[in-house]
């Protein structure tokens, strides 16, 4: 997943440029400038001790469109303080003054270590560079520049069709800690030539991190700097999109769902260490949360991580992982599991005839499906996580080196 | 900790013996033969998907007080149907021909690979061995014999006056799962010959319970085999404790408490590829739910596990747990973390003079305390974890090999 040739949305640019936040030797900032007459909306972390970043944003956001999205690598700004904020502001007032709008049309994202002072000035001091790069075609140097642990840019775009013309949606992210969803900072923009209307751009996107980001365990709601902004710039002939109904907004909000679940499961592929990609469907339930926290253990469990990992079948585990997040409610005795379709557990035990060479064989793949079926009803969820490598240990005892 | 030597329990005998359940090399069989007149309380996992001899150890504790404990390693019973449940009965059926008991006082323990069946005929042909063996000194044997990935066995004992009468508390665990809070099994015996109510053991058993196993990463409650016994023989010649208040009972559950967090502490230093033991206190906290919450989402993040594994100073991992934890009526401002007595953190940022040199110097050691303190409250809670290394990615790639 080396990531798709973003296509360009009109309306929007991307400059970058190297700020030397915390290595001289690659571009580091990331510069969206969002064309006059957009619509915005974001989601933020729930994390209680948020970075800086995200309370300036939050509240920059409530106060009027954004025209400047401003985005470092190398540094979180969290654990931060007050001079954190203080560090924050300066660096949306110092591109506000270049770019002729409000501060408060500027919102902040930073990633990178926590708890280590912002170096604002480097940032202020690189912006004219990074304006001077903007560009239409932006997108995959801006994918590179808010790379951390990330081995490769993550891109996706789509193009549909609404009212007989042609909508375009494009979308960069970063995040490339796996089994860590305390602390794997996740950014996305995405944005549209669409014509949306703010409430209606508030409800695709939340429907699209609850399909995608939401969907990995890389938690969008834990570290202390994810966000995901959802950029409408109007720019598109196509008609406005103006109720949350019909086949105008079907067609948007299942491109921008789209283009998040191709972030998203590109970001489970370049998990740190990660050697195999695991998806996790729950069906036979009562419900879809039940079906989904069920889910969440399994892809959680370091046990089923490493099993993964070693390409042993050892679907012990995953019961053991389904037992802990079930439901009273649902009958053990119902239980199977088919590893890429393998039936290798029928009624909650062995499946009969199942052979170690043919369960081994299943795993020895890089793409692995564990089906789990409770047999208790109708509702289904999906998680995609990977496995769990020394390669992990390394890279995150080594991150600060 | 290669655990002190238990000290006998008038009352306990065990008897060890190779049943080769998994390897032919190794005890991995104890019986544990209970005089009569004891009491025994018992709690198990809460896992919904609870192993067969866990099911059967509860229904038959309800019917009469137990005069053996039946404990294999090696296979978990687990994962396997009806079949587990019968030859979960039919050891227990065996042993109770040879002792002279009915079926319902023994109760079944299992731990080690699940999903594979119980090779029951191979437990009940080491049987008449392990009743030979049975003496009053066979704690350390047992101990060994219940091991599975442990490194070194786990028992702990106190004596304790009541009422000026010497009572002794022993026990004995394995347990070695250390960031796999889904599947740790861990059983623990603990046995006295103190005079305890069957109730006021229950309490006993719980108290110590909190305060011990339920405050290590193992979590207690999730395992499909973990269970925790205690038993209170009546032969000491102490007075009956029969009140949940008074020294006597103080005392009593004191030693139980202390017997147990021994044990526990010793799953931790045993953790698979631990190398540093890492103590999390939280205080300052409005209530010790929030505390116990918070200290929780530390000891369990692998970023903070794996900078512990590197001796990384890094307080920012530890403040995005706490943040991931924290309930929105604490004040983040005034968050304040030490490293092993060097404070990190003060008022949400990095403390003033901190140097990385005198950061590193308070990680370089092989036990850690992190203590935070929230600043908004009284309440604390500690919890016990340890690093995550590449051994335990290797252990757990390699087990079933």
């Amino acid at each position: 997943m080396q990531g798709v040739t973003p296509l360009p949305v009109s309306g929007i640019r991307w400059g970058s440029a190297s700020a030397g936040v915390r290595r001289p030797d690659r571009d580091d900032l990331a510069v969206m400038a969002i064309s006059e007459g957009s619509t915005c909306a974001a989601v933020f972390t729930r994390n209680r001790l948020p970075a800086a970043p995200v309370t300036l944003a939050r509240e920059h956001l409530a106060l009027t469109p954004p025209r400047f999205l401003l985005v470092n690598s190398g540094n979180a700004n969290a654990g931060t303080g007050a001079p954190g904020m203080r560090d924050a502001l300066a660096t949306c007032r110092a591109l506000a003054l270049h770019g002729g709008c409000a501060t408060e049309a500027v919102l902040p994202f930073s990633t990178g270590v926590i708890g280590e002072p912002l170096p604002a000035s480097r940032i202020t001091e690189a912006l004219p560079r990074a304006l001077e790069a903007l560009a239409d075609d932006g997108w995959m140097a801006a994918a590179r520049a808010i790379m951390t642990t990330d081995t490769v840019p993550k891109t996706s775009a789509v193009t549909v069709s609404i009212g007989g013309t042609p909508v375009t949606v494009t979308g960069i992210a970063k995040g490339a800690g796996m089994i860590a969803p305390d602390m794997a900072t996740l950014l996305a923009f995405v944005a549209s030539d669409a014509v949306v209307s703010r409430p209606l751009l508030d409800a695709c996107l939340e429907h699209a991190v609850a399909q995608s980001f939401n969907r990995i365990t890389v938690d969008g709601d834990t570290s202390t700097n994810d966000a995901c902004v959802l950029v409408a710039t109007a720019r598109a002939l196509a008609p406005p999109i103006t109720e949350p109904v019909g086949e105008a907004y079907q067609a948007f909000s299942s491109a921008v769902t789209e283009v998040c679940r191709t972030l998203a499961r590109a970001i489970v592929r370049d998990g740190e260490g990660a050697t195999k990609f695991a998806t996790i469907e729950v069906g036979g339930c009562p419900n879809e949360g039940a079906a989904l926290q069920i889910a969440r253990a399994v892809a959680n469990s370091p046990l089923v991580k490493t099993a993964l990992y070693a390409s042993d079948p050892n679907w012990g585990r995953v019961l053991a992982a389904v037992g802990r997040a079930m439901s009273p409610d649902i009958n053990a005795e119902r239980l199977t599991i088919h590893l890429n379709g393998l039936c290798v557990c029928r009624d909650g035990a062995r499946a009969a005839g199942l052979t170690e060479e043919d369960a081994r064989a299943a795993m020895a793949v890089p793409e692995i499906v564990i089906a789990i079926d409770l047999g208790s009803g109708r509702q289904a969820a999906t998680v995609w996580t990977c496995d769990l490598s020394y390669d992990y240990v390394r890279i995150n005892a080594e991150y600060r080196s």
